[in-house]
């Protein structure tokens, strides 16, 4: 089948719209039709060419909602008309890591994907007769594109599209993050470096947990009233303060009897290594635990003296929220659709598939928290 | 009173055997009467001048064990008769940090600690009418010591005063960081780099919580039969070995059907921040936990791309164990007396106090595990 696509054909090229070859789905594969797709910074890390890993051409896109249309043989857990969301961290609940109990990295088809294939090897999409990638195993840049079986979670239908989408991504990775990740308790102290989509969640997510103090950190002061709206408590903007920002923020979080400082939780959703070592190092002697979910340059290194670690503190990071996709996904929905998280102001730009290019656009401007293309 | 005493002058010298005053104990001290003293690397490090907060002239000795002579005003835990070990971790169990149930590092006396004083801002020890500091809030290397109640446990008074001194660090520090930090569970895979006097004490924690599989990683072959003695099942050379020490270490954890490997735990006791690293990355990947113990040099840092964090590994570190002195350590003792841990072999030199300067050559020259001064 023929489907339309926005494909990155080239490291720091604008996407192009166009008619890709689809192959239908083989044994295991679900032909989804994408209703919706988030653009996400990773879409832009790859398509600027700083991802070492980034294959060209490709049909980018990892954050979408949509409709089954046609299953493969043995597919059992999916059916046409079934409402899903693509999942770059799939769970197919037989390898050990998915039997751990221990980690939500689904080890299943981690080496073709990270080729840009199917599980077979090989890739259902093509243009003029060459093939072309997939991405993160989803390419939601295609109205049309094919999963593997394990790689879907399936939503409840009266979720909307437009909205939750974000939940492929962003939403989970934030809210994930305090719940499934840092563990965060009632009353906890906590700040977040970078308030744009994947803070925001953070901060989301420690308002569902119970957090008493949410510290918002961010250069731009506009984001003090968009961290406010989902429960910040306390706004800093590094660059209006005197002396550096780990002092501050230890003096912020001294309460009552405790004269040391330093918050329960620190959250880096920057993806700056300095920043990185700034929240480990905020974080509370004795036992703060600090996440690292910002994605960081190619080469990049993080850095502290021992002596944090050996006082208390530790280190951690997490990818998709620590969230395993068939199990967490649909239950993050329903917590949308049951007010119990919010996602609609999130959603600053939609966008036709033919202007995807002015969301990247309006990303790297700070003008959006989240673009999200319609097909 | 008088006491003799083994006193650092000055950094990078010998130790001197002289006589001291000691003045009584004040409100909340306690007199006590070492028996026997074990010699520490951090000992050696303070005495070297490379801890930058080593303080002289000053009694050194932290891991020590003797009896309560004598107890100043409102101290109720400990009475003249009972048996003791020296704290250099504190439990007040008042402060924030003994409350929050998730720290061992007691605060109640942490600043006067640092500055090698009694908590009430003075010392006891004088040598010719001219203070010397405290060390570490212990100093065992005077065979009379003041210290406040709240760090001494109170153990087992038929335990052998020159086995069991070693529960005041070695043993609890390598034993506790796996119970209390790492939290090992039955058939878990766990690398332990450096086979010293903490390396061994974290193979037989291992060997406790009932690891399968135990790496030792040592660059002097006769560390082979100590660690195997205590439990280790493998024993890596990282200079006999093809390539890198990483990925040998994960070539060697792959168990079954998982195919990506990297040990459940990794232990860092020597100290090296290159080391840790190895530590780290040699984790398995979605779980792995790696845990730093020793000390390193004043102003080293460790790194790592944040990537090794993002993917599930979670790097921490370890004071004391994690143990909470005055209720854990009379646990270890008791299980020293029941045969569950061993400390016997371990004690492989004893010393009179003029020859202490003996125990520190032992240590250069790697001949001892632990020597041990007897008063």
């Amino acid at each position: 089948m023929k489907t339309q696509a926005a494909v990155a054909f080239e490291a720091g090229k604008p996407l192009e719209i166009v008619e890709l070859d689809l192959e239908g789905p083989k044994a295991g594969e679900v032909l989804v039709e994408i209703k919706a797709t988030g653009i996400c910074h990773t879409d832009d890390f790859t398509l600027s060419g700083a991802d070492p890993e980034g294959l060209f051409p490709s049909v980018l896109g990892h954050e979408g909602a949509g409709v089954v249309v046609e299953v493969g043989a043995g597919v059992t857990s999916v059916k046409p008309g079934d409402h899903v969301i693509p999942l770059y961290t799939p769970e197919c609940r037989e390898c050990p890591s998915c039997l751990s109990r221990k980690t939500n990295l689904c080890t299943a088809i981690r080496a073709t994907q990270g080729q840009g294939l199917m599980p077979d090897g090989t890739s259902r999409f093509s243009y003029k007769g060459k093939p072309v990638f997939h991405y993160m195993g989803c390419s939601t840049f295609s109205n049309y594109t094919v999963m593997p079986e394990i790689a879907l979670a399936k939503i409840d239908s009266s979720a909307p599209f437009d909205k939750v989408c974000y939940v492929g991504c962003g939403v989970t990775t934030g809210v994930g993050a305090v719940l499934n990740t840092a563990k965060v308790e009632q009353g906890a102290t906590a700040v977040v470096f970078g308030l744009g989509g994947i803070g925001l969640n953070v901060i989301q997510g420690l308002r569902m947990a119970g957090a008493d103090m949410i510290i918002g950190v961010d250069l731009n002061n506009d984001k003090k009233s968009w961290g406010e709206r989902f429960g910040m408590t306390h706004f800093v903007n590094p660059r209006e303060i005197d002396g550096d920002i780990v002092s501050h923020l230890v003096a912020m979080t001294r309460r009552g009897a405790d004269q040391i400082g330093g918050a329960d939780y620190t959250f880096d959703c920057t993806g700056n290594v300095t920043v990185m070592r700034q929240a480990l190092e905020a974080s509370h002697r004795g036992w703060g635990k600090s996440v690292i979910i910002g994605v960081a340059g190619a080469g990049q290194e993080i850095s502290t003296r021992p002596f944090q670690l050996v006082t208390g503190r530790t280190w951690m990071g997490t990818a998709f929220g620590g969230a395993r996709g068939r199990t967490d996904v649909p239950k993050i929905v329903d917590w949308y659709m049951s007010g119990k998280i919010e996602i609609d102001p999130m959603i600053t730009h939609t966008l036709r598939l033919e202007d995807i290019n002015e969301g990247f656009e309006l990303m790297h401007s700070g003008e959006s928290i989240r673009s999200v293309v319609l097909y």
